[in-house]
């Protein structure tokens, strides 16, 4: 057993963590270790919100994505999903993951040009770029089992063996360095900003962000009937909950998406994407609110029935940021958009 | 002007037409004019749902029913369009059209089979089959221009002259031969039955169909946006509130879609399709809601004020179709769906 913290990142301790005394996790999970030499990963989001059916405008758009991501500077992975929102846009969302910061601030002008600049304005569809790039000190990751990387772990030097700081109300917290000596507070509100035809969003510090992802790919019959009959309606009915009625609780925006494969097709994973006001917001929300404390109640349950038989993979992975490590930008999005919402919310 | 009954389906009349004395009508209309030896025509809905993003299956689905589609006793036309329902599915809706019944029967059974039978229980999408196949007396269609014609009047062998009945309260009645001497009043409502994992809407007499597009291919810049910006927001508002509001006036279940050309993009057509407990009920909405009095205010103003220069192109088809005339059925489709919400709605 060791810590999710890396020994590199070990600092003196302020504020203590909420690992139980003598605690012995109910099922193993790891953590992503990237190398050393890493300072601060980048994070970019890029959606694309058209209403009814896709238009030769909008697959091209993505087209032209897909070759910048694999033009020069580009990032090291990203994947695409799609969901269908609140107002009932279909949205689809790239996300692309650098590890160096500068590779991406050598590649990032001319893309967001391409993607939010004047030369979209006449594609009749909304679209928008949500980038965080976090210190490593400052988000965490978790996985349920070893062997297929997700998101930003797909850049990581290795896995770690069996972590101890999970399966409890805090291990998330405990998982980032930072919350050794911070206590990852939100200062200030979100504003709004108009340049030209773009939205930006001028953020707050310390927003916090999650991906939470599942793969049923390689589930038997058997499982997988588990697992769609079982958990994933209970884990719906919670993303449906915070798409519908999460800003009373500070969470800005959720995204419940089904994963692509290159042809634009769903596949067996999926995942959650949501934006709070704060960890300490996503927190209240995980170890009080009826509709995840089912999703997590039905997860131990399914981890530690089946234990190491068990075919689905969960992960994640949750970032607190600075301002200066965000940037939010809608060009023709509805006002219910990403960080759009929040503004609402503040306004 | 002529008047929209052809002379060969021309009655004694038993009831009133409200057409105003001395009429003249505000801007052209049209209607299809059949070949004489057309006695019934057959229009059949194919539907496909899934949640958030289409899947290999789904493909394959729309693929295979395209290739039907071409085979031996297809339909003389079709097409394709989708939307996201109110439960926030996609649809993709193929509806297709043949004037000789026996063509239909004699292709529809494998059709069937392959759409809502055993095969597609694995696909984890919903299917659902809608079929009218009235008597040329008991339907009526009406085209804002003349040369491009949309559903059932493709299979019309001419376009009338300009006629009378439209553009008055009353007007899509009384073009509907039959109501020269029948009331079409609703008799009964649906009942539900299972057979096998599909479900059957067994239907009432005298449910009615209303197809109605919207086509701004041709438009200029100028007229583009009118439509664009004035129109279509009316147009829209109406069709949510008919999706979400409708079972309470009668209206089942209404689908506002955007066509898709061969790619599965979307054109610059749509149109809205809806299912009504009766004709009198469609008549009472389109006269006295606000939703509906505001689109067709909007539509008047638009094609009077831009007159024969109108590059915008509005066209329906209104069916009232006896119990025999019909057939309703669905395989995995959410609650919601169709005729499953009229049944619902009655239960």
């Amino acid at each position: 057993m060791e810590s999710a913290i890396p020994t590199h990142l070990r600092t003196a301790r302020t504020k203590d963590a909420r690992t139980p005394k003598n605690y012995q996790p109910p099922y193993p999970s790891f953590v992503a270790r990237h190398a050393p030499g890493v300072k601060r990963v980048v994070m970019a989001y890029f959606g694309i919100q058209y209403r009814d059916a896709p238009t030769q405008a909008s697959r091209g758009a993505l087209d032209w994505l897909a070759s910048r991501f694999a033009g020069s500077n580009g990032p090291t992975h990203w994947d695409r999903a799609q969901y269908v929102d609140k107002a009932r846009f279909t949205n689809v969302v790239s996300v692309a993951y650098w590890d160096d910061p500068k590779l991406f601030d050598a590649w990032f002008e001319a893309a967001r040009e391409g993607w939010t600049g004047d030369v979209r304005t006449k594609d009749n569809a909304g679209f928008f770029i949500e980038v965080l790039r976090p210190a490593v000190e400052s988000y965490e990751t978790l996985f349920s089992s070893l062997g297929r990387p997700e998101g930003i772990a797909v850049l990581a030097d290795d896995m770690s063996g069996e972590v101890q700081e999970h399966a409890y109300w805090g291990g998330m917290r405990d998982r980032i360095p930072l919350s050794q000596s911070d206590d990852l507070a939100p200062r200030d509100n979100p504003r709004i900003v108009r340049q030209g035809s773009r939205l930006q969003v001028v953020p707050q510090d310390n927003i916090c962000m999650i991906r939470s992802g599942q793969d049923w790919t390689d589930t038997d019959d058997a499982e997988r009937r588990m697992y769609l009959n079982d958990v994933e309606p209970v884990l719906r009915a919670g993303m449906d909950f915070l798409r519908d009625e999460g800003p009373a609780i500070g969470c800005f925006t959720n995204r419940y998406m089904r994963v692509l494969d290159a042809h634009g097709n769903a596949t067996e994973k999926s995942y959650g994407q949501s934006w709070w006001h704060s960890l300490e917001a996503l927190e209240r929300w995980a170890e009080s609110h009826p509709t995840h404390v089912r999703i997590f109640g039905a997860a131990m349950k399914y981890l530690s029935t089946l234990g190491p038989a068990a075919k689905l993979r969960l992960y994640h992975e949750v970032s607190v940021a600075s301002a200066e490590e965000q940037f939010f930008e809608y060009l023709n999005c509805h006002e219910q958009t990403g960080l759009l919402n929040a503004v609402e919310l503040v306004a």
